[in-house]
């Protein structure tokens, strides 16, 4: 994705170049090293006619509903916040329960209101709380602080910015109501994207004529496409992964299922350049 | 309290003198080396008159109520235990809420059905959720597994196993309802100790006749006086520590409150040798 970000003019190239890997390596010296330091001049002098990628999934979704095929709509926005709640160690044998400020039960509370909103935002809102980190952490000691992660997605700008004002509200709320501090930091953020619309349509009209079952959804994890998007009509197919299972030894996608979005792919691009 | 157990027959004299510290001395060797190992028999041939102690509270009830004794009226009954949840590790962003089974998420439930819990039993029901370990501990995987201990305490040994099946019940409602796992694994069980009524109430007399300002209330921790309530008359007195802080370098209780302590002790001793 760094490639096409540079590629589309989202980056400059040289801060690409300059990227460091976890083992010290540089992103332009390992381009030269295994011969990918193409000549193409980044940023693109002229955008693509259109760009159409095919991915697996790598969720549950058709795989769960049966469907070959993902007319994919967009890729969601990403908002990353990290909660530092600050209370008050104390025994729990002798501090009775209205004299605690207690910064994990404010972090349950927490997670607990993450998916009330999720639900009553609908949609394809997803939210998780994926890290706590409790101090000291100990049986019989109620938590000074309690440190937790919030990722928040979203296809809708609005109906993200909505999420994330709904939680600091309810933030503010659990911080009076149970005597804590609480500090959000944001650790990323990224605005949704919209794929361009006769792509979409036409990857769902072209599975259709293919004899394929197809449903529109959206990408929750990132792809190049949204990338390409910046400069041209940009859109994608997915195809199923079992079980929604990625990143892991255990990825499969079906051959048959392979050869549809392979067969999908070929048909959409031969109708956009035609 | 080893030796208050020892002395009270609750535990063999071999079995405690062959206790190890975290340093790898055994108690018997230490006792020698200190000068402490004492010719009387343990357990006790006769059991004392009456035994009352005089104690910090450890806890913040006298300080916030401004009183200066407390007559204690028993030890709280301890239920440690540690519930290890199984959901399954997810892609925050490719996953939609209704096919998730978040470890965390009902480790939340739980945290907060403990809170509810604790106040629905009211009187000296105190409950905590005081550690949590989360896999893979990641802003954008849906958790895996989180181990969670609960601190249950009563002075009320009916009510107490009350809020062990009532936590039990809703754990098996929420492991239904998330699609998780849920290990129960009991940790520590102490039965509540009374004190003798007698001994309750000649404490809570004698303060009021120095015109000491006096309350009952149940002690969240142990003490050697709940390991000789199994062969005497037992009872304690409390005065405040100030925050209600305690085994911290800033642990604090005022002059005039451990003279009033002192006080009272003498005068209900003196009341149950005459």
């Amino acid at each position: 994705m760094l490639g096409s970000l540079v590629f589309a003019g989202g980056m400059r190239l040289e801060q690409a170049l300059d990227v460091v890997g976890l083992d010290g390596a540089t992103v332009g010296d390992e381009l030269v090293r295994i011969g990918y330091a193409g000549p193409q001049p980044c940023p693109v002098a002229r955008a693509p006619h259109a760009f159409v990628e095919l991915h697996i999934e790598q969720g549950p979704v058709l795989d769960a509903a049966g469907t070959t095929i993902g007319a994919v709509t967009g890729v969601q926005g990403i908002s990353w916040q990290e909660l530092t709640i600050v209370g008050q160690a104390n025994h729990a044998g002798t501090t009775p329960m209205s004299m605690r400020h207690d910064s994990l039960y404010a972090a349950a509370e927490i997670t607990r209101f993450v998916r009330l909103l999720a639900g009553e935002l609908g949609g394809h809102q997803v939210a998780t709380v994926g890290r706590v980190t409790v101090e000291p952490n100990l049986v019989n000691v109620v938590p000074a602080t309690a440190a937790m992660t919030i990722d928040l997605r979203n296809t809708d700008e609005t109906a993200l910015e909505r999420a994330e004002t709904r939680l600091a509200a309810f933030c503010d709320d659990v911080a009076v109501r149970e005597g804590v501090t609480i500090v959000i930091r944001r650790l990323a953020r990224f605005a949704p994207v919209a794929f361009d619309l006769e792509v979409v349509d036409l990857v769902d009209d072209t599975a259709r004529r293919l004899g394929l079952s197809v449903m529109r959804l959206p990408a929750g994890a990132g792809h190049d496409a949204q990338m390409l998007a910046r400069i041209c009509p940009a859109g994608m197919v997915f195809i199923p992964s079992v079980a929604g299972i990625s990143h892991n030894p255990a990825e499969h996608t079906a051959p048959a299922d392979l050869e549809a979005g392979a067969n999908v792919l070929l048909q959409v691009l031969l109708s956009l350049a035609s």
